[in-house]
Protein backbone atom coordinates (compact mmCIF):
# COMPACT_ATOMS: atom_id res chain seq x y z
CA UNK A 1 0.00 0.00 0.00
CA UNK A 2 1.03 3.51 -0.81
CA UNK A 3 1.96 6.04 2.52
CA UNK A 4 -0.83 8.27 3.10
CA UNK A 5 -0.59 11.82 3.52
CA UNK A 6 -3.27 13.87 5.40
CA UNK A 7 -5.35 14.28 2.47
CA UNK A 8 -5.60 10.64 1.80
CA UNK A 9 -6.86 10.16 5.05
CA UNK A 10 -11.01 10.58 6.13
CA UNK A 11 -12.67 10.09 9.29
CA UNK A 12 -13.81 6.01 10.02
CA UNK A 13 -10.94 4.71 7.75
CA UNK A 14 -9.56 1.65 8.66
CA UNK A 15 -6.76 -0.21 8.60
CA UNK A 16 -5.31 -4.28 9.74
CA UNK A 17 -2.05 -5.12 10.32
CA UNK A 18 -0.36 -8.49 9.85
CA UNK A 19 -0.50 -10.96 13.01
CA UNK A 20 2.49 -11.70 15.03
CA UNK A 21 2.52 -14.64 17.55
CA UNK A 22 4.38 -13.83 20.70
CA UNK A 23 6.37 -16.64 22.64
CA UNK A 24 7.23 -16.82 25.97
CA UNK A 25 11.01 -17.01 25.52
CA UNK A 26 10.30 -13.18 24.13
CA UNK A 27 7.60 -12.12 26.73
CA UNK A 28 10.59 -13.23 29.36
CA UNK A 29 13.34 -11.31 27.38
CA UNK A 30 11.63 -8.07 26.85
CA UNK A 31 10.87 -8.25 30.52
CA UNK A 32 14.07 -9.37 31.99
CA UNK A 33 15.08 -5.69 29.96
CA UNK A 34 12.57 -3.41 30.96
CA UNK A 35 9.78 -4.89 32.84
CA UNK A 36 11.59 -7.33 35.16
CA UNK A 37 8.68 -8.27 37.60
CA UNK A 38 7.95 -11.81 38.40
CA UNK A 39 4.48 -11.79 36.46
CA UNK A 40 6.17 -11.21 33.45
CA UNK A 41 9.18 -13.44 33.64
CA UNK A 42 8.02 -16.86 35.24
CA UNK A 43 5.24 -19.07 34.94
CA UNK A 44 5.23 -20.29 38.18
CA UNK A 45 6.14 -17.25 39.93
CA UNK A 46 3.23 -15.82 37.96
CA UNK A 47 0.29 -18.00 39.67
CA UNK A 48 -0.13 -16.62 42.69
CA UNK A 49 -0.59 -12.98 41.13
CA UNK A 50 -3.37 -11.08 39.63
CA UNK A 51 -1.92 -12.82 36.60
CA UNK A 52 -2.63 -15.88 37.03
CA UNK A 53 0.32 -17.17 35.13
CA UNK A 54 2.85 -15.69 32.94
CA UNK A 55 1.74 -12.86 30.86
CA UNK A 56 3.68 -9.78 28.41
CA UNK A 57 4.61 -6.73 29.74
CA UNK A 58 2.33 -4.02 28.62
CA UNK A 59 5.02 -2.21 27.53
CA UNK A 60 6.25 -5.54 25.57
CA UNK A 61 2.26 -5.54 23.90
CA UNK A 62 2.63 -1.85 23.27
CA UNK A 63 6.08 -2.55 21.05
CA UNK A 64 4.41 -5.61 18.89
CA UNK A 65 1.31 -3.13 17.89
CA UNK A 66 3.88 -0.47 17.05
CA UNK A 67 6.30 -2.79 15.31
CA UNK A 68 2.79 -4.02 12.94
CA UNK A 69 1.20 -0.63 12.30
CA UNK A 70 5.31 0.33 11.43
CA UNK A 71 5.60 -2.64 9.59
CA UNK A 72 2.22 -1.93 6.77
CA UNK A 73 -0.59 -2.01 9.90
CA UNK A 74 -0.86 2.33 9.48
CA UNK A 75 0.58 2.86 6.17
CA UNK A 76 1.31 6.79 6.90
CA UNK A 77 3.87 8.71 4.82
CA UNK A 78 6.50 10.06 7.14
CA UNK A 79 6.08 6.64 9.91
CA UNK A 80 4.09 7.07 12.93
CA UNK A 81 4.96 9.79 14.88
CA UNK A 82 2.82 10.63 17.69
CA UNK A 83 2.70 12.48 20.47
CA UNK A 84 1.18 10.65 22.78
CA UNK A 85 -2.66 9.15 23.89
CA UNK A 86 -4.77 7.18 25.97
CA UNK A 87 -3.23 3.32 26.61
CA UNK A 88 -5.63 0.45 27.97
CA UNK A 89 -4.24 -2.78 29.37
CA UNK A 90 -7.74 -4.87 28.61
CA UNK A 91 -6.70 -8.57 29.31
CA UNK A 92 -3.07 -10.49 29.58
CA UNK A 93 -1.55 -11.27 26.56
CA UNK A 94 -0.11 -14.98 27.38
CA UNK A 95 2.75 -16.95 25.45
CA UNK A 96 1.33 -18.42 21.69
CA UNK A 97 -1.22 -15.46 21.51
CA UNK A 98 -1.50 -14.18 17.97
CA UNK A 99 -2.00 -10.31 17.93
CA UNK A 100 -3.46 -8.22 15.40
CA UNK A 101 -4.12 -4.66 15.12
CA UNK A 102 -7.25 -2.66 13.71
CA UNK A 103 -6.35 1.41 13.49
CA UNK A 104 -9.37 3.26 12.67
CA UNK A 105 -9.43 7.60 12.15
CA UNK A 106 -11.35 9.28 14.53
CA UNK A 107 -10.31 13.00 13.87
CA UNK A 108 -8.15 15.24 11.32
CA UNK A 109 -6.86 18.95 11.87
CA UNK A 110 -5.08 20.71 9.47
CA UNK A 111 -2.58 22.77 11.27
CA UNK A 112 -3.06 26.35 11.47
CA UNK A 113 -0.07 27.77 11.69
CA UNK A 114 2.29 24.66 10.18
CA UNK A 115 1.01 24.49 6.47
CA UNK A 116 2.72 21.41 5.83
CA UNK A 117 1.43 18.68 8.17
CA UNK A 118 -2.13 18.19 10.44
CA UNK A 119 -3.04 16.33 13.43
CA UNK A 120 -4.69 12.70 13.17
CA UNK A 121 -5.99 11.13 16.15
CA UNK A 122 -6.19 7.36 15.22
CA UNK A 123 -7.56 4.20 17.61
CA UNK A 124 -5.17 1.17 17.83
CA UNK A 125 -7.20 -1.44 19.07
CA UNK A 126 -4.70 -5.25 19.35
CA UNK A 127 -6.68 -8.22 19.67
CA UNK A 128 -5.66 -11.80 20.04
CA UNK A 129 -6.63 -14.79 18.41
CA UNK A 130 -10.29 -15.75 19.85
CA UNK A 131 -11.18 -11.70 19.13
CA UNK A 132 -10.32 -10.64 22.47
CA UNK A 133 -9.05 -6.75 22.73
CA UNK A 134 -6.10 -7.20 24.73
CA UNK A 135 -4.99 -2.99 24.44
CA UNK A 136 -6.37 0.29 23.30
CA UNK A 137 -4.15 3.23 22.31
CA UNK A 138 -5.85 6.58 20.91
CA UNK A 139 -2.42 8.40 19.83
CA UNK A 140 -2.65 11.47 18.18
CA UNK A 141 -0.07 11.61 15.07
CA UNK A 142 1.62 14.43 13.19
CA UNK A 143 0.97 13.55 9.15
CA UNK A 144 2.45 15.19 6.61
CA UNK A 145 0.17 17.17 3.58
CA UNK A 146 1.27 16.13 0.36
CA UNK A 147 3.95 17.67 -0.93
CA UNK A 148 2.76 20.77 -4.14
CA UNK B 1 12.70 1.25 50.68
CA UNK B 2 10.10 -1.26 52.06
CA UNK B 3 7.29 -2.14 49.84
CA UNK B 4 4.15 0.01 50.11
CA UNK B 5 0.47 -0.92 50.53
CA UNK B 6 -2.47 0.67 49.76
CA UNK B 7 -2.73 2.26 53.20
CA UNK B 8 0.75 3.47 53.14
CA UNK B 9 0.29 5.83 49.96
CA UNK B 10 -1.15 8.97 50.51
CA UNK B 11 -2.47 11.80 47.90
CA UNK B 12 0.65 14.36 47.33
CA UNK B 13 3.59 11.36 48.13
CA UNK B 14 6.29 11.56 45.78
CA UNK B 15 9.27 9.22 44.65
CA UNK B 16 12.30 9.79 42.45
CA UNK B 17 13.86 6.80 40.47
CA UNK B 18 17.86 6.49 40.32
CA UNK B 19 18.83 7.47 36.64
CA UNK B 20 19.75 5.51 33.60
CA UNK B 21 21.79 7.13 30.55
CA UNK B 22 20.75 6.03 27.44
CA UNK B 23 23.22 5.55 24.16
CA UNK B 24 22.76 4.95 20.34
CA UNK B 25 23.47 1.69 20.38
CA UNK B 26 20.44 0.55 23.11
CA UNK B 27 18.33 3.26 21.07
CA UNK B 28 18.66 1.28 17.88
CA UNK B 29 18.57 -2.32 19.89
CA UNK B 30 15.15 -1.66 20.54
CA UNK B 31 13.73 0.44 17.59
CA UNK B 32 15.35 -2.44 15.10
CA UNK B 33 12.75 -4.84 17.35
CA UNK B 34 9.68 -2.52 18.49
CA UNK B 35 10.01 0.73 16.18
CA UNK B 36 11.86 0.07 13.25
CA UNK B 37 11.70 3.73 11.57
CA UNK B 38 14.42 5.61 10.13
CA UNK B 39 14.03 8.41 12.71
CA UNK B 40 14.73 5.68 15.39
CA UNK B 41 18.15 3.31 14.02
CA UNK B 42 19.50 5.95 11.82
CA UNK B 43 20.91 9.77 12.98
CA UNK B 44 21.91 10.59 9.26
CA UNK B 45 18.02 9.35 7.78
CA UNK B 46 16.76 11.09 11.20
CA UNK B 47 18.33 14.43 10.11
CA UNK B 48 15.39 15.42 7.67
CA UNK B 49 12.72 14.32 9.88
CA UNK B 50 11.06 16.05 12.55
CA UNK B 51 13.15 14.63 15.00
CA UNK B 52 16.12 16.23 13.37
CA UNK B 53 18.44 13.81 14.84
CA UNK B 54 18.49 10.17 16.11
CA UNK B 55 15.65 10.19 18.96
CA UNK B 56 14.91 7.29 21.14
CA UNK B 57 11.06 5.77 19.96
CA UNK B 58 8.32 6.54 22.64
CA UNK B 59 8.06 3.19 23.80
CA UNK B 60 12.12 2.56 24.26
CA UNK B 61 11.83 5.47 26.39
CA UNK B 62 8.25 4.11 28.39
CA UNK B 63 10.14 1.10 28.71
CA UNK B 64 13.17 2.50 30.42
CA UNK B 65 10.56 4.59 33.02
CA UNK B 66 9.30 1.16 33.55
CA UNK B 67 12.48 0.00 34.39
CA UNK B 68 13.31 2.74 36.42
CA UNK B 69 10.12 2.70 38.49
CA UNK B 70 10.57 -1.38 38.66
CA UNK B 71 13.55 -1.10 40.21
CA UNK B 72 13.00 0.51 43.27
CA UNK B 73 11.82 4.30 41.87
CA UNK B 74 7.64 3.44 42.91
CA UNK B 75 8.03 0.61 45.55
CA UNK B 76 4.27 -0.93 45.41
CA UNK B 77 3.81 -4.13 47.24
CA UNK B 78 3.31 -6.86 44.89
CA UNK B 79 4.47 -4.98 41.90
CA UNK B 80 3.72 -2.15 39.05
CA UNK B 81 0.19 -3.56 37.69
CA UNK B 82 -1.40 -0.84 35.68
CA UNK B 83 -4.58 -1.05 33.79
CA UNK B 84 -3.64 1.99 31.57
CA UNK B 85 -3.58 5.78 31.21
CA UNK B 86 -2.61 8.58 29.76
CA UNK B 87 1.06 8.95 27.80
CA UNK B 88 2.47 11.90 26.62
CA UNK B 89 5.73 12.11 24.65
CA UNK B 90 6.49 16.09 25.04
CA UNK B 91 10.56 16.34 23.96
CA UNK B 92 13.01 13.67 21.64
CA UNK B 93 15.07 11.15 24.64
CA UNK B 94 18.83 11.36 22.51
CA UNK B 95 21.79 9.43 22.79
CA UNK B 96 23.34 10.58 25.74
CA UNK B 97 20.57 11.55 28.09
CA UNK B 98 20.20 10.70 31.84
CA UNK B 99 16.90 9.93 32.17
CA UNK B 100 14.90 9.87 36.19
CA UNK B 101 11.74 9.62 36.88
CA UNK B 102 9.36 11.18 39.55
CA UNK B 103 6.10 9.57 40.69
CA UNK B 104 3.41 11.07 42.55
CA UNK B 105 0.46 10.00 44.02
CA UNK B 106 -2.97 12.07 42.91
CA UNK B 107 -5.34 9.87 43.47
CA UNK B 108 -6.58 6.54 45.99
CA UNK B 109 -9.41 4.63 45.71
CA UNK B 110 -10.31 1.55 48.15
CA UNK B 111 -11.92 -1.20 45.70
CA UNK B 112 -15.80 -1.82 46.89
CA UNK B 113 -16.16 -5.24 45.49
CA UNK B 114 -12.58 -6.30 46.45
CA UNK B 115 -11.42 -5.82 50.39
CA UNK B 116 -8.02 -6.55 49.35
CA UNK B 117 -7.16 -4.08 46.95
CA UNK B 118 -7.77 -0.75 45.68
CA UNK B 119 -6.40 1.94 42.69
CA UNK B 120 -4.45 4.52 42.59
CA UNK B 121 -3.95 7.15 39.42
CA UNK B 122 0.05 8.23 39.85
CA UNK B 123 1.62 10.72 37.32
CA UNK B 124 4.98 9.67 36.84
CA UNK B 125 6.77 12.37 34.64
CA UNK B 126 10.14 11.48 33.08
CA UNK B 127 12.98 14.19 33.21
CA UNK B 128 16.39 14.98 31.41
CA UNK B 129 19.79 15.18 32.74
CA UNK B 130 19.04 19.28 31.67
CA UNK B 131 15.75 18.92 33.75
CA UNK B 132 13.14 18.87 31.09
CA UNK B 133 10.11 16.68 31.20
CA UNK B 134 10.61 14.09 27.90
CA UNK B 135 7.45 12.17 28.85
CA UNK B 136 4.38 12.06 31.22
CA UNK B 137 2.57 8.91 32.02
CA UNK B 138 -0.47 9.03 34.22
CA UNK B 139 -1.58 5.09 34.96
CA UNK B 140 -4.42 3.40 37.29
CA UNK B 141 -2.13 0.80 39.20
CA UNK B 142 -3.78 -2.16 40.89
CA UNK B 143 -2.44 -1.66 44.94
CA UNK B 144 -2.62 -4.43 47.34
CA UNK B 145 -4.11 -3.81 50.89
CA UNK B 146 -1.86 -4.83 53.85
CA UNK B 147 -3.02 -8.61 54.99
CA UNK B 148 -4.53 -8.75 58.07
Amino acid sequence: MDSLYLEDLTVGQRFVSATHTVDAAEIQRFAAEYDPQPFHMDDEAARNTLFGGLAASGWHTAGMMMRLIVNGGLPIAGGIIGTGGELLWTKPVRPGDTLRVECEILEITPSRSKRDRGTVVVRCITFNQRGEMVQSFTPKLVVPRRPA
